[in-house]
């Protein structure tokens, strides 16, 4: 079970109504390169030299909303870049990290995903990303 | 005044005694490639393909500190590259983008930063970097 994460996928933002940090993330890093519909959010990714800023624009219910009303908006997660997703997964149980996706579930752009539970990363929710394509080259 | 983000420098993280956080981050991206004392707090930097994830493992006082007493272990702040930091903090202070820093200060790894207020970013503190020696790629 040899696997490695190979870059820093991206870092995410969660928010509700107010759209000021759209507006700055635009001005630092021009227009977002990617808007996609999630369950409950819609998600934009704006290109910072290989990995991704990314929004979650809160939907009226759903995880981001429920992050934004409890803890208001502000950075919510850091993805990594991992070679094999099957395999860290099961290499991180088996060495008794928490984990809130025992398997990948589809991602946006086309990617597999799973979550770590923040218990293991000192109060961080990381998710892994495993890119079919070698999207992000972090 | 042009100048541009060239890249994401670094995630960072807040912690208090609990070193799960460093742990998995070591399991997930290797030894600390840096480690430093800051004003309150002791900075691990991890590489990550590019960028870095830093840990700021808090003092007894300080920022780190008050942080982690407010809200809690866990994401702390985003920073990017930008090649020109004066010009941006005058642009971005033109255009009425809530600054921490008006003008740069040193930074870790021989930088010179600035933080952006968080109420410019939707919640997020932001800071940018210029790195003399170029170091981040991501």
């Amino acid at each position: 079970m040899t696997w490695h994460v190979t870059g820093l996928h991206h870092v995410a933002v969660a928010a509700g109504e107010d759209r000021t940090g759209e507006r700055l993330f635009a001005a630092l890093l021009g227009s977002p390169v990617h808007t996609e519909e999630g369950d409950g959010f819609t998600e934009r990714m704006y290109e910072a030299g290989g990995p991704y800023l990314q929004t979650l624009q809160a939907g009226d219910e759903g995880v981001v909303r429920r992050f934004v009303d409890k803890r208001g908006p502000g950075l919510h997660h850091v993805a990594f870049v991992v070679d094999r997703l099957d395999d860290a997964l099961a290499d991180l149980d088996s060495r008794g990290v928490a984990l809130i996706d025992r398997a990948p579930r589809p991602g946006g752009m086309g990617t597999r995903v799973a979550f770590l539970h923040p218990s293991a990363a000192g109060g961080v929710l990381i998710e892994l990303v495993e890119d079919p394509e070698g999207g992000a080259d972090g």
